[in-house]
């Protein structure tokens, strides 16, 4: 391999361009710096696609304007976007040549950063269906889709609502119980089998869902079913313990576990986001903002720390005896602050001092610019999400459709 | 039709590109596997616009740069819109050649998506007028247009002024006959008259717009119309009553029946609506949001169902006794729920342990953010249904006042 | 001019483009079909820019893309506008050749819409200082400047704050008097004073300013100066009255009417909008928006009705004597509705009853969205006049400085 | 130098435009005039690139399609962006040829200044770290990066979090120190060593990085550093004041003054500043939205004025003996205004009379409209600071990072 000070050609995708070896060296293309370095033609075919030694010409079949736009860079030092041709392609053939988007200028960068978010979000779906399934698992492997895809057949879509409705009807029964007018003994057995009957789908469901599941563990550590496997023991914890210690229920129910158990049924209503689109956008969501929902948690903290301490200071600290007890404390103040940040203003503590209003004036107006700031980047996340789950439910739904219809 | 291992030559609006016919019957263009599958040549001439016989070529009079395009999707499998063409001239391309929307890359899909959107709402209403018309109808036409579009002519824009200053004035009056000072007895025959008049009027312009209008089935279907009917009736059934029972209207009035159907009139306002373009179009938003309202509506469930349980558990059920009475059951901790996490915070209800505190805070930071993530969807529609609205009624103003003025 | 059945070429910019003077005839270009009906050289000449009788050769200096282009659109029907020209070049080409902005594709009618109200808004401000002045009123102009336009010079800067000084003071004062504390007689006098030389400084700067006008009429009908001689009359009324009927301002204080009069000196705070062009940006933007704003108050006024209506009935209407006494009438209805749909919610008035509070619910959530959606009209209206207003502030001051420079 | 009445040719980037003398004299491009002023050749090549006497041609290294635009413009008189250029580019031209941004078309200039505006802030950071070292200041330099770069290694990571866990600890002593059952003397010692401590080691932090600073004299000008001079400080002040007068404490913390110095310690949170991404992206928001801040506190101020003086008339003033007490006087009124405005709604102050309540709707309505236009601003801008904050802190890891590897 000999270069010595001759030109050498770079053919691009049938345009030529004519360096000095001596130039080609110092360019910040890896490839053709790392083309200098070859020693064998082999060596060198690895890096372009033909070799012609009589002219030293190289041969890459590659986008030229892309390369001619490459090389403009190498001379004046700023690489910028070739106008009309797709962000992502051109990416690619930076990479091909060596360049990483570093190289590109803050503005395309930045371009080029939105582009790919935008799209991998759309590439990740298609890659999910890939499951290698065993023939003779064929009707477990339905059995799996009926429980798990609410849209993926008429059984599945009976059977999700039926579980809706089931949910409906155990969120109901657990709010009346709490009425005061709802505690008549006489209605008592009867709610209790409907409760029982409730947990009965629920547990069934559970199992049958697991049993199906391709990977026993992955299905363990789901969010959805660790909060199923939340809401159902309870209900078994509080029959053992009314089994043990008599039948007494009635007392059993007096108990302050016993009505934390029994309230933890209330998730159960978080099942129902496996038949909404929008509660799995907005779980989607939230997966996705954890830095946002913390810059939300650090802003709103931040700002309840000191306002609070003014105005524990304003409105009490400066006069103990006569100041305003509501505020007596940092704590306290903090429920002030935060319900007064988001404009509910309950109206239970309000400051009666001059001092004391004007900070609540602007821990009021700052609570506005605060708390809407780190929302703005939830609600474009959310718009995102909701696009890519339509977009992937509508793929489900035709290509299990089309495996139905063959 | 001999293919053989030929070459074929497809001239594509003067460009040509050669292809063996191996290659043309694999490609994943629809059109050229058919052509390949034709069997004489006049199924061949439906697929193509010309075919010559000696050059075994096939001429199509479309876009040479788009189908340029397309076929180095067949080769890199990766298709994106032609940077400087209109998405929709593209599509049309594809359509033709036989691709459909989801052969492009998603990130080009999503952009068809919003562009198809933002146009096939402009398309619409010029479908609309298209109504044939009987020649000898031309007066009921014209009566019809004077009721049902108040912009087409100067009594249209007369009789739409009257119309809502009757409502105003029913709207007064029902307003005014609740108040404590009005029920003096010695103007209570005027109003009654104006009430009268006010329900002539609407009874009457309900009725000629019934006899005017194209097709009397899909007119008494029309939800604005409904409302109308249920407006008026209630007056009829109340004076049947007054009749079949006696003159003692005061006695009528304090009737809880009554009182209802009374009530029922504030529904005229909605008779607003065909006169101001905002309320049309809060209308369009409404039934074209119809999804995202239902998302708003689980949102807000699912957060009172979880938020007033646990509120209810924190401050009244750990505690029986000294718990916080406001919260006894969980569908009192529903109230508070909402007024919370809509930021109204009335100050009937507010928690007071520790807990219930923490618990409010994130029922109103959570309120703020779920509340907000759907009205966005609502929002963006909202801007297009008004932008759309205005661009149907300056078109029909122009249309109709270019048929008055020929 | 005999056009007979030959060709005509029209040399558009170079390119040359051959058709039928049948054809001609018929296009929807008024330029061309006009070309037809001309009946001498000269009035032809009027229409193109040359003409070659040998050749039958029409000449038009004009852009041969755009031109191209809506041929294109003669044949199919579909105009859109050339990818890579600004939208408004093509737009001028259309004029040129017959066609207008509804003879574009929908979408890129609104596109155009959207350009022309983003361009008009710079256009504007350029032809105001268009006005021919008299050499000798160079004086008056200078001192016009002065007062008018605040960046204008040091002097009108000074003058500027000094204006800004004296409306603080004033409202100090005015806020002041109201206190419980100040009513004491000593320092009365002091404050009389004061006052007197704040009017004076107002009054003198208002008859400055109409005395160096250049248009008086216009000069008394701009709304800021309405303002300020409501804001300043009040006064030398209620120095008239005090010494038509005696000294005893004290007693004057105590009538309702000069309280009144008093009061309207909050009004000089408007003064402040020629000095902030937030307020300025703000006052455009009402001016601009009063469709929005009509939209947003019928709105309110709508759910107001309805809420209130159905409030008033399901609160108090149900049940006269156990109902909620708040809600007795609908006008008082209303001031809950109107508290609770923009989230304010005092506390003095709140539902009781479940119906009532489904209600609450569905007002405050209703409130929400509606009246968010005119008000993104408004913000969108408000970020434009923000930075059309920052331009011709900049325009203003660089203009004025190369004036006194020069 | 000969220019004559001859033709001259400007040969740019390989094409060529000739023109006559005269008129290159009278074209608006400073760069071609200033070459017919030039007398000699050596002066004249400083203006272009190359100079060939026999043709009379002047040679410029320039994008020929970028000055064959704006030769158009010089004819047309209106200079718009070439459409695939980037901005930034063109402008570049535009400035070899003389022209400025002033020269374009106002909707082009706006382009310009956002795109512009875009990409400085990312040009900006880079420059940072082109400060010259010492190489004997290496450890100096090393010991900086790890107190002011939390991203820099390992160890500044740990301090940044042992910094993070004082802050939190000293917060919740402040908490908790003004909890009435905290205030028992046995734990008290104890309480003064944990405070003994964290002063102790945020002074030793303060300490070390002034005297590892590049300039002391700008360290001590940062907002952060004065901040945590401000926040320690009174902790020794009070020590000092105790060792003076006695060991009293107990009495000390009695003391107005001392409990105002100790709650100054709150401001330590915002030490966190250094370490939350969110709070430096609210800090610069801040900023540079000073101008959009002001703008929101004069919407807040006029609107306060003229309200609340509108309210104390309306539901005080008009009937002093049997008015709403709670409207006295305009300051407390104004404390109505603002928590109305924000919807925050206490419920401590409404207005009761038919005129107060419609200026209390409209006070209301308005707020919702004027508090949220300037936060529009304050919302783009943070996007913005996100993101640059973003990439700078991604380029200090990455550039560190492959420092120490290196």
């Amino acid at each position: 391999m000999k270069f010595g000070s001759s030109l050498c050609t770079l053919n691009v995708g049938g345009r030529r361009f004519s360096l000095t070896a001596e130039l080609m060296k110092h360019l910040p293309l890896s490839r053709l710096s790392r083309l200098h370095r070859c020693v064998s033609e082999s060596e060198l075919l690895e890096l372009c696609d033909d070799y012609d030694r009589d002219r030293n010409e190289f041969f890459f079949d590659r986008h030229s304007e892309a390369f001619s736009f490459i090389m403009l860079y190498v001379q004046h030092g700023k690489l910028r976007f070739v106008p009309h041709m797709c962000e992502l392609s051109f990416y690619n053939e930076m990479l091909y040549w060596g360049l990483e988007s570093s190289d590109l200028q803050p503005c395309c960068q930045r371009r080029l950063d939105s582009r790919m978010s935008d799209c991998f979000v759309h590439f990740f779906p298609e890659e999910e269906p890939q499951v290698q399934e065993k023939p003779q698992s064929r009707w477990v492997e339905r059995m799996r889709r009926t429980f798990e895809e609410p849209t993926s057949s008429l059984a599945a879509q009976i059977l999700a609502s039926v579980s809706v409705v089931f949910v409906v009807i155990s969120m109901v029964m657990l709010c009346a119980s709490t009425l005061p007018d709802w505690k008549a003994t006489e209605t008592l057995d009867q709610h209790r089998i409907i409760e029982a009957v409730c947990i009965g789908w629920f547990t069934a469901e559970c199992v049958i869902r697991f049993l199906v599941s391709h990977n026993k563990c992955e299905f363990v550590c789901r969010p959805l079913n660790i909060i199923d496997l939340l809401a159902i023991t309870p209900y078994y914890i509080s029959v053992t313990v009314t089994i043990l210690t008599g039948e007494n229920s009635q007392l059993q129910r007096a108990g302050v576990t016993l009505r934390v158990l029994r309230m933890m049924r209330i998730f159960w209503v978080i099942k129902l986001a496996r038949h909404f689109l929008g509660l799995q956008t907005l779980g989607l969501t939230l997966r996705r903002c954890y830095r946002e929902m913390v810059m939300l948690l650090v802003f709103i903290c931040v700002a309840m720390a000191i306002f609070s301490a003014l105005a524990q200071l304003l409105e009490h600290g400066l006069d103990l005896e006569a100041g305003n007890q509501d505020y007596a404390s940092i704590p306290a103040a903090c429920w002030w602050v935060i319900i007064s940040m988001t404009t509910v203003g309950y109206g239970d503590m309000y400051p009666v001092t001059v001092a004391g209003r004007v900070l609540g004036a602007l821990c009021v107006v700052s609570g506005i610019v605060l708390l809407a700031l780190p929302i703005t980047f939830i609600y474009h996340s959310f718009v995102q999400c909701y696009h890519e789950l339509k977009v992937r439910s509508a793929r489900l739904t035709r290509s299990l459709s089309a495996e139905f219809v063959s």
